[in-house]
């Protein structure tokens, strides 16, 4: 049996991780131990060091090119070593952040040509895609307000409202092309709300 | 007055650094403040971070098309911080590895394929290619044997003999392929004479 590739997507403070962690005790209730979380950039020891790299307050400021390639290199190495491997062993995979991010941030928000994103999931991914993906859609001021009351803002939490708001609309853009994979979830509400939703997406395609 | 951007290539122990540094003394007597030295990957701080990833024995293995990512991201990097202002601020760069470098290691060594390289090359770089190559040849174990006494070996010196061939037969390929830029010299000799022929070429350039 194949598994299930499910990301999570949405601008900062929409409350990802703890959908993340909503999902991952839900849907482990059904399958114990055949559901695994994990993130982008990051995943492996190498992507953790480039999402260090890319988050940090860095002595240069990053190029959105250079940005996008790191993004890459981090999933290339994510596929290889976690993503393919438990999809073969037939495992549901929860994952913050994917393919869609770069899009919305290195696309939409900082100004990458789509085109060249698009060449690159091809080279990294050949033919894979989420099976489903939680777009959690918020306005960038809910967003944000939630991440100021949370800790120190990071290289991209501290970049403007008007990039979130890029951001966000490239997401929704994505959403509207693809509508059998993307569900876009209202987040400006309460989590046990945006829980049940996601709960009854899972149920619709016989997941728990 | 546009710059000159001239490349050092070749396997580990051939004396890149030993010739980068006796062209760099060579030039500058004739053209004071006016050269500088610098290498991939590397090159801006987050080019070396990038760096420690790719030669660290590191905890997972880093797959071809990572390495290769990771190596463009840090190239896009270094030739918006480094190389394309010096070329502007009509300066002569020395630099210690360039794409030739992409080509020989991850396609040639490792089987990327190299359409990939070449459009990413193209991604990256856009026309920008080096106006002088000067390939250090010689056969891996003249260079290997010249490492094995100056220290333990990275990741990249510890692969084998096999791969550093494939290496040096791909780098002899790129100089038959491009002979008006790529010039082969023979590495295998005393670093002074080596250094007589850079300097014969550098004259025939009107570099010094």
């Amino acid at each position: 049996m194949t598994g299930v590739f499910i990301t999570f997507e949405g601008i900062e403070g929409v409350g990802k991780t703890t959908q993340v962690q909503k999902a991952y005790k839900l849907l482990s209730a059904k399958h114990p131990g055949n559901v695994i979380t994990t993130r982008e950039p990051g995943g492996t020891p190498t992507g953790e060091t480039v999402r260090n790299v890319i988050l940090q307050d860095g002595a240069d400021m990053i190029d959105g090119i250079t940005e996008m390639l790191l993004v890459f290199a981090a999933r290339r190495q994510h596929i290889q070593d976690v993503i393919q491997p438990s999809l073969d062993a037939g495992r549901i995979i929860l994952c913050d952040r994917f393919t869609d991010a770069t899009f919305a941030y290195q696309g939409g928000g900082r100004g990458v040509d789509e085109q060249l994103i698009a060449r690159l999931q091809d080279m990294v991914q050949g033919a894979l895609r989420p099976d489903l993906t939680l777009l959690l859609d918020a306005a960038p001021d809910v967003g944000i307000a939630r991440i100021r009351k949370r800790s120190a803002p990071d290289r991209f939490e501290a970049e403007t409202m008007n990039f979130f708001r890029r951001v966000r609309h490239k997401y929704l853009e994505l959403a509207s092309r693809h509508p059998e994979r993307i569900h876009v979830i209202d987040a400006a509400r309460e989590a046990d709300k945006i829980a049940a939703e996601i709960r009854s997406l899972l149920e619709a395609k016989g997941l728990c």
